[in-house]
């Protein structure tokens, strides 16, 4: 039992890196980007929040979905964050991250090892209620910081209304209201000039 | 409906800023303070894999746990981080908190509002099995990371053995396997010069 804890230990040591992961888009304030763990942090609270709001509500499993949105970036110690828009990142992405996944995860004592990597695999595969529960969360947080902060990251990396409209549209294969008031969003960024029309 | 997500999208967007709430511990490769999110959400994933390890783990509700550890620091965007070693700041810590729990929650839905009003108050009571490990997260989760950062912000700070084990005795309320686990690690550390005797 001393030797599984002292594994576990390690991993969390590991893990400890995703806190130097940046992402492409800034906090609400707009002083500095975000980092990987406060992103996931950031949708682990909105979880508990927005459940009410998922159309298939009655079939979610609610630790599952904290469970995706705490881990699902971890992958990213090894692959990097790979910007969403980034059409030529986006294309080994999955290769690069399952690699990683498969040296981090297997820090853990090999029955949490395969426990969290069918927990990544399912939020990959985007299939069940709890994985597009996961990845509405995961869409969504990013489009409400970077209307917040004005757009810059947006208006930085030129992107257009079109883009971020396709990149969030699995958002209503979790929830209709959500999808709508992110595209409202997205409508008022154009309006007031965050936003490339 | 769409009242009550607006409402709860101001809240998602005024919690952003525990992002800039910085504790008095390194992260582990000693380049830079912590911040409440990335806690937070580190203590997150701990509590799915050290559960294992609470001595009455059978009485846990781990959903409890998870929403405790994700909500338990947003007082402190309005009372700042106080460091646990300071006994001056500790005297009022607890009224500062309750004053920002009030501001902070009641920008929820009133439902939303007194759920997580309640978590908070049960964690801050720390009596159930639940509060227990979730204090038992919060109490090891610097310990770890200043041990691996080599002891600097307990040097910096004049920090001593008995001050860190008076600290972080709660965490036997919780799991005696830790709390075995931690006293090695605090030893080592006065071994390696990481920390006063």
């Amino acid at each position: 039992m001393l030797e599984r804890l002292e594994q576990q230990m390690q991993f969390i040591l590991e893990i400890d890196k995703v806190k130097k992961v940046v992402r492409r888009n800034l906090l609400t304030d707009g002083t500095r980007y975000e980092n990987d763990a406060e992103h996931s942090w950031h949708l682990a609270v909105m979880a508990f929040i927005l459940l009410e709001h998922v159309d298939k509500k009655e079939e979610i499993e609610l630790l599952k979905v904290i469970k995706m949105v705490v881990i699902h970036d971890l992958v990213e110690i090894d692959a990097g964050d790979t910007y969403c828009y980034d059409e030529i990142g986006i294309m080994d992405q999955h290769s690069r991250e399952v690699k990683a996944a498969e040296r981090i995860f297997s820090l853990l004592p090999p029955d949490q090892t395969a426990h969290f990597r069918d927990i990544w695999d399912e939020f990959e595969e985007g299939k069940t209620p709890e994985a597009q529960f996961a990845a509405m969360l995961d869409r969504m947080q990013p489009v409400l910081l970077n209307y917040t902060s004005e757009g810059r990251s947006w208006r930085l990396n030129g992107i257009t209304r079109d883009q971020v409209l396709k990149r969030n549209a699995r958002i209503k294969d979790s929830s209709q209201a959500v999808w709508d008031y992110v595209v409202k969003l997205i409508d008022q960024a154009v309006e007031k000039g965050y936003l490339n029309a």
